[in-house]
């Protein structure tokens, strides 16, 4: 009989870039593909998208590709992957929006596009589909279940269990505890909050927090957060109209969301409510709230530009105040803060941090986990979206609740889970890890290429020029180029000792080719240089024949 | 008549690196003098210390340094200072003890150290210092009364309103009530945080937390912290003897400042208790404790070798628990959670974050800034130790309770304060920046060698050297050096194309000199590898004269 497999690609062991196929025979099935924000030691590279290599043989038995919901970490790589898969995206209507926006970004065309509706169950192969609505820091969020040859498997997606949410209602618990009832073989489900105890705010909190600042605020109120987050751009509009502002959406992608969320009536309300950014230059400060991004200070994003007044349209005043309508993801908290410091600067009032209640998670915390595991009653469970550790505190969780160990997979990206009526096994680990893209080229970026910007970064390089002549003699002066080392200005010792330790070098032995003069200069010139310096610059050495003199 | 001159030096602006200097006529001391760790965009710095060029002709006027507290971001640059400056140092017993290791270390001789305690008064020029008990994370820091020509300026120090500390009692309120009513011109108080809400749990709340873990682990318990935390080093071994564990201390700094604290009296235990990390691999699991650094994710630390299993004398096993004792400093999230996702791979539980009490700050909080402003009644605020946000933040909660906004200076470092009996004004502005120490080599690191280092880090670089004969041609393939850019043995079409391009450029045009040849061939290169790749690696080209063939 035939196993159902379970390989997730993304998001085990990473928060970000999720994906995960599950297959049945010769059939399989994508759940979402999300791009990865690179970590600080990742020089240079743009964006992370999943390896899915282990597809590459077997594209051809994708019949479908499903979307939980349209954050960048789980649509990001779709621009990247419909270039190799064809087989139709199904999503509700503003995942659809948003993915076809990304794809056309991407210059992507003849994509099917299958709209699909929580409780609206459709057939994929072997696998009957039944997206259920959750609740999350976008509209249209869906988990999923999926009725399989071997048991019903039940995907979380990114879910919190919000009573009051701002749109869309509380989620489906009704269809969680029907699974429950069905009997549900296992749990796939959102670990990103595992370390957060208690439950996650209700989106509803924020209104009030949002109301205090909106009507304290001696002038304009800049409100900043993720361009993805539909349901605070909703919050935020109905706070600025409850107390007697309007709204200018500022950066383009920010706008475009919007747009695509009005048009499809995720996002509603009077249209002279939001103006133009000129307009809100010229109304009275009190009057205004705009709306931008940049909450993770990104030095391009809009509050990254105000923060150093390089804004094409806007530049703080002495009265504005700026909320951080987000939380720092980990490794961004420099950054922000630097930002946070720049407003300051520019006079700003800045509210940012646990100071007012102006963001809340879109994620479960512990005690919303719980009742997850509760309510599904899965007889295995595999946490997913998170690092190693939230897994593991994920899995913890569970036990303390009764599911035994041998009964819950803590695996990372790339590890097989197979699945029979009564049984999961891990087996082999297929490739499961990042795909760099920077710039224009994907994928040929890889480990060494970043232990070389590593070390240039720490110490530069150190670049020596050296004529020698047919007797195997420095003809002149060796010449210095270095970068990122030293100011060879201000050391023209340094430049001085280096010239002649490298004549030195040369002169005192006999070389059999210029190879060989090479390596002894490189080796002797590294060993001096860390000797005065406590540096290891990147050291090279060009072997050149002598110019005539002019 | 003379006025009273404060001028920071370091830690307004930023957290870290603390260094005022107070002046009246020809007479001055230096309050603290520490270090800072570089942000991660300041490449291949090691540490920072405070910019003294203020300092440099007139170091014959200082009188004293008088030292708060032995952390690092108030003694570290002393090593650094000592060497420009002759003036004693004064410090209660274990921060001198602190200073002794840390001047020891630094190969610092003959420095006069003078020992204060708190409430006794004693005289520095034209100032009468009066140190009073504060409570922060390590025992024996203190605040500073300093009776002025002008008036009493108070400076808190680091501190939080602590009513159970470990060790060394409450803060001495009565002292700060006393100034309180004679006076008190102005309060140079900490804000380290100013954006927490609330008031900072006592230490006392850690007992509980380590208890509860100590008890209930199944085997090793592995605890780290600062290595300058004494208090939790003391807290740590009482909880182990409560619970039956004897204690191994792990790391060089760790162990040097628990003897020092040790042989001062102000870490006590019964000396069975502590033992050797041999005898801790030996003992059952259940009866060890290990106190160890590397809580902020630092790969040389205990902490980090464990996680890539390579430290000299432990390894991790399946039951150990190792417990994360301190908070992420901003901008060291990344590398703490690296740091514990590995500690789990090697089958550690881990416990950190809000998960379990088991770190408390060392800095009052918001209430405790109120109580402070409302005990001691200063005519004028200067915020410092925090980075503008946390000034502006203690500024704004001061306003609050009726301080005009005019009697308070949120400046950074170098902004001369100016006081008289009844006015403070904000002078010039001088020197106060960073100085980089990378490696051997002091300040000689600037903005423009990080920029280069962020280039490099980004792309890399590529060096192209072109044989060109005595006519201008090119007289065989150009080679090409590249690290940080692309894998070149992946990319030869790429290699191939620049050979053509750089021979192309040379050969059709006519140049005047071998510079000129240089710029066309870095111009056109750069162009041509951004075309293709998106990408601005560092170019530069070598010219040199055609061997003759071997």
């Amino acid at each position: 009989m035939n196993k159902l497999r379970i390989i997730p690609l993304g998001g085990l062991g990473e928060v970000g870039k999720n994906m995960m196929v599950i297959e049945y025979g010769q059939d399989a099935i994508i759940i979402d593909s999300g791009l990865m924000f690179p970590e600080s030691d990742m020089l240079g590279v743009d964006f992370i998208i999943p390896d899915w290599q282990y597809l590459r043989d077997k594209f051809d038995r994708v019949q479908a590709i499903i979307i939980t919901h349209g954050h960048e970490d789980h649509i990001g790589a779709l621009g990247h992957l419909m270039k190799e898969v064809n087989a139709p995206i199904c999503a509700t209507p503003l995942t659809q929006g948003l993915v076809e926006s990304k794809l056309r970004r991407t210059g992507i065309g003849r994509v099917e596009l299958r709209t699909i509706s929580p409780r609206e169950e459709f057939q994929v192969g072997p696998f009957r589909i039944e997206p259920f609505h959750v609740c999350h820091s976008i509209p249209d969020a869906v988990g999923l279940g999926i009725e399989t040859p071997v048991g019903l498997i039940v995907h979380s997606g990114d879910y919190k269990l919000d009573h009051t949410p701002v749109a869309g209602g509380p989620p489906d618990f009704a269809k969680l505890a029907e699974f429950s009832a069905r009997g549900v073989l296992a749990l796939l489900a959102d670990s990103t909050n595992a370390d957060k105890p208690g439950w996650t705010a209700s989106e509803a909190v924020i209104d009030e927090g949002l109301d205090k600042v909106f009507r304290e605020a001696p002038g304009r109120v800049i409100v900043a957060s993720f361009a993805s987050l539909i349901s605070r751009i909703q919050q935020v509009i109905n706070a600025a109209q409850r107390n007697r502002r309007r709204v200018a959406i500022v950066g383009r992608t920010m706008v475009d969301n919007a747009k695509t969320a009005q048009r499809l009536g995720y996002l509603s309300f009077p249209q002279e409510l939001v103006i133009t950014v000129n307009d809100a230059n010229r109304l009275p400060g009190q009057e205004v709230v705009v709306m931008t991004t940049g909450t993770q200070g990104e030095p391009l994003a809009g509050l990254g530009r105000l923060a150093a007044d390089r804004h094409r349209s806007l530049s703080i005043r002495k009265d504005d105040t700026v909320v951080f309508s987000a939380h720092p993801i980990p490794g961004n908290e420099e950054m922000i803060y630097r930002t946070v410091n720049y407003l300051f600067q520019r006079g700003a009032n800045v509210i940012y941090g646990p100071i007012a209640p102006v963001h809340v998670s879109g994620h479960a915390s512990r005690e919303e986990l719980k009742l997850l595991l509760n309510l599904v009653r899965p007889k295995f469970l595999v946490p997913i979206h998170g690092e190693l550790r939230h897994l593991k505190l994920h899995s913890q969780l569970a036990q303390g609740l009764g599911i035994p160990a041998e009964n819950i997979a803590v695996v990372e990206n790339g590890h097989v889970l197979s699945f029979d009526e009564n049984s999961m096994t891990i087996g082999e680990r297929v490739p499961g890890s990042y795909i760099y893209v920077d710039g224009a080229v994907v994928g040929d970026v890889g480990p060494s290429i970043l232990r070389d910007r590593e070390i240039l970064s720490r110490d530069g390089f150190v670049c020596v020029t050296v004529p020698v002549d047919d007797h195997g003699r420095v003809a002149s002066r060796p010449e210095l180029i270095t970068r990122g080392f030293v100011f060879l200005r201000e050391a023209q010792w340094l430049v001085q000792a280096t010239q002649d330790i490298v004549t030195q070098v040369v002169n005192d032995a006999t070389f059999a080719n210029r190879d060989e003069i090479r390596q002894a200069v490189v080796s002797a010139l590294s060993k001096f240089l860390y000797s005065k310096t406590r540096r290891r610059p990147v050291v090279f050495a060009v072997i050149t024949r002598p110019f005539p003199s002019p």
